[in-house]
């Protein structure tokens, strides 16, 4: 089927690139003229304006929107449903926050426009292993998408049947799912990466501890000097914590054992701090999930006001004097 | 090669069924004549007591010993190490504290019988799979038992190969490793259940999440009552969260997406609290590592103390009056 | 000086009586006649309605409004400022999102009405020890209300001065202060209640390891069977971590050392979430105030769904069955 | 009565002084002769040598060891109890593990002398405050010494009464208490200080986040320019979060609002660390007292190794290139 794509970055112009693939038809719209050219190349349409974009579409149009998720896509999802119709869909696949699509959804909805997000979790390997996808909207939209989502999909592949799933929607085997309205999609991938936060850090803090293990603070016959290439090699085969995640690390680990490349500051996208937000609301003790978050604010501190300000209680109780930070 | 084997329950009995399979031989001594049968039966040689299970063994000879972790395992090596001699090796495969097997290891250094610790991870799954081994010893002990290793190792399977390994240990892409001296096989399989502490709890604070979606504390046009296994179905495909213990996860919610079967007391065996001594040990900040373990701790009170002391205050302060717990 | 109050609850009731006492007028309305009674009987001038109320009130106008935060509250400013006028005050002394006070003052602002928020702590205390009072505002309405907070205020008592403080503002010292513009008083309110949360916590979990020290799973030696009541006592003197949360403490040890009136269920406030929230809007690593609030939310679940997940995966790596909770 | 004091320090030169100033007597040892001299001039009686010190005290005797705990400690109980006999007590005021203290009781009961444990808390402020004590011992050995106790613990003071301690043990209220046998005192002391940690992440915490209230990623409206010192003066009057750590941070900010002097490195000393310790060998979830001490663990480190691999991750399923660190 025909799809629209405004926003030609990695991942627009990778699910361009994976639907043109397998026989799909696209009309494609960026701000930078090149990115769309490269996409002409490669057996797309091209359009010079979101007018033009709007145009090349055939009705009932879909549209689908990979934008950085704020302001750019708000007014991006604004600008492009004046120009569209009734029946038309909207996709939003970047990294919107749930409460914006539920906004958005009911907004459109006196318009009889469809609004469908979308989270999408593969990253950049998502062209060559496919898209798992997450996603809110109505039935018919949805439904009328789907050969689009089956094709960006990852596909059952060799991966393992689960067993006890007859009977259950088929599309989760295949890599994508109709999570409920719309808002729900991205809401399933919010948590998607709440859950990503913690795994990160749980092996981020078991490598800590292997990495100390030769610690001049431990009793010399307690000291191990250890290869962590190694140990996260042999986890990834057999063992209880084997992992996507494990294999990244692994790969980082072969080539880089001390990770001299990073300089330890770490960022943040907005869905873990959503999830937060999320499990408060419902008074879910998100222990871990927080903790993970929290680590990763500290990273970028330098000298933090917290910490000073233990240090002048110590001070003010004891009259102990720290060291200087080397 | 032969391998002498005391402790047949699940995991003992069959490691030596994936010996055997492969063409090694084994000695076989359990505290219960069913079970030394019943892998006679499979092809073993059978021992009716410690001394006829040593004397069956060739020199120098390999015994590992798969008991419970503590008084049982002490007492087996210190009686075994009693019948054996100079060159002989004693393998602990349980789930000892790393502390136990330097001191071991120490002990029986004096009458040169080796000591090598294996910490395993692949549970009730490894005669299938195969075992992933983290291996502790003197490298002349370990090396002379690579046969047994290599035969009870996953292998490389159709697992993606790491990028930028070569020329590094190849045993770990088979699924195993010689990770230092003794207690170095314990140490690492010790940090990948505190990790695997962490990974757990992180899926379930936000399945958690999604679980509470649909709760009333939230505006209505804001709830969703989502499909829990679906999500952990597409989950499993090209999604950063990938792992075993989603494929597990996934397992369980399709068939009980309300985890009906659960009390919600969760126990945890020793390794989570010693990855915590060793991170205090070592200075390391272990936050993620650390809650896991509590939450576990905590699933199993009912009224805790400390919560009661917090409403207490509350009453000091504020004259709050909390209600009765449903 | 002359001020109205509306809602004659614990806390309005109190503050209305410690005006009296020290010379202020005041006049009172509530939904409720008993209520409004009590205070004329105090020497309160009554109203029987909100208009009533009003014209009762000399211009410009100082009205405070002592309502539980959100909708009532929202309620009444609204319906109050419609019968204000240009120069009069509205106080909003609850526990309002300070969020809700930034957008009312701007509301008002437009017809110059005043809007001050004062966060007050102290509790059911507050009319024998004073308000401990965070004020955000305009610094006009804040200067004329003086009098009242100067009232209100526990003022120095015999607490030790601070050293260095000289030439700073001497409200501060008196227990009051004006803390910024509008939503600046509850903002500081809301950090008081999160620290509040984190300094319970920290006792509650100190006394749950004392409680535990006779614990069978520690070696007979080591067990110690602890005097839970004189241990908070003794830290009354002298100690780092004496507080006067330890103070009521220790009264609620003195006579119920097991807590049996307190079922472990322990509710929370909204401050304590906003707390949070505000941490994580500001990238600040607020872990142990966010652990505070999640063990207040886990204290209110009897199964967490979170922890049948953890043994749905242990029972599916392990084949481990966990025991029933008792 | 005569008490001997090893270790003249700032703990146990007070601590002596305050003895003299309340009439009693005191025979002193150092490996600093000026440490020595400067208290006979205050009035004690000097020893130039371990043997010079026990024969220079009356039997039976009762020699207080101040002095770092570890070896030191060690060394000098082993040496002092060498010269000693039955009957006589040895007190350890610093602050040894428990454990030590059981072992160390229980080596000496061979031989009949009393060991006695003494956590003390003051820091600094003991000479003039008093010594909050937590004695652990035989009930004999601590009666005798109750004269000492009740010199060195800071009394009634104008503290409030708790109600309803009528006809418990008077000594808590004057600041000590005999907690229980050997190891009792130190091992409440221990918690005291698991406590202390808790308390001062949870003001840390706070005070972060009232900090950044004037940070950039809010929006300008609820921005605020917050006075620390004025907030911190204002909680120590009528406020919940009253405390004597408060008062210190008070202190500290009136003079360093910025909290210049400090570099955010901060130490912690054993207590916190045995604290975890004891909290897991009794599976009590120490949430917040852990965090705590991983904080400061964390403050120590300037580019965490698990900081560099969650970006290693990042890159990895993202291509995520994290910013360096200013």
């Amino acid at each position: 089927m025909q799809l629209g794509m405004i926003g030609l970055g990695r991942m627009g112009g990778n699910i361009v690139r994976r639907l043109l693939r397998d026989g799909h038809t696209a009309v494609v719209f960026d701000q930078n003229p090149e990115a769309v050219k490269a996409l002409v190349e490669a057996g797309a349409v091209g359009a010079d304006s979101l007018e033009d974009f709007v145009s090349k579409l055939d009705v009932p149009r879909a549209a689908w929107v990979m934008l950085p998720a704020g302001a750019i896509t708000e007014a991006t999802v604004k600008a492009l449903s004046g120009l569209m119709q009734a029946d038309d869909v909207i996709i939003d696949g970047g990294n919107s926050f749930y409460g914006d699509d539920v906004r958005r959804a009911g907004e459109l909805k006196d318009r009889s426009i469809h609004y469908v997000d979308v989270g999408t979790s593969g990253g950049v390997w998502g062209l060559e292993r496919g898209y798992c996808m997450m996603i809110g909207g109505d039935k018919a939209a949805v439904d009328r998408l789907d050969p689009v989502f089956a094709t960006l999909a990852p596909g059952i592949g060799d991966i393992p049947k689960t067993p006890g799933r007859d009977g259950r929607d088929p599309r989760a085997e295949q890599g994508y799912i109709h999570a409920g309205p719309s808002g729900a999609g991205h809401f399933v991938k919010m948590i998607h990466n709440g859950i990503e936060y913690g795994l990160m850090q749980a092996y981020a803090e078991g490598f800590d501890i292997l990495k100390h293990a030769d610690s001049e603070a431990l009793p010399p016959e307690r000291r191990f000097d250890l290869n962590l290439g190694d140990i996260a090699e042999v986890w990834r085969r057999g063992s209880v914590v084997s992992s996507w995640l494990l294999d990244l690390t692994a790969s980082a680990l072969a080539t880089d054992e001390k990770l001299e490349d990073y300089s330890g500051y770490v960022e943040d996208s907005g869905e873990g701090r959503w999830t937060i937000n999320a499990a408060i609301e419902e008074s879910v003790p998100a222990t871990v999930l927080s903790n993970a978050l929290y680590r990763r604010f500290r990273s970028r501190e330098d000298a933090s006001y917290a910490d000073k300000m233990l240090s002048a209680m110590r001070k003010g109780f004891g009259g102990h004097q720290e060291p200087k930070k080397s």
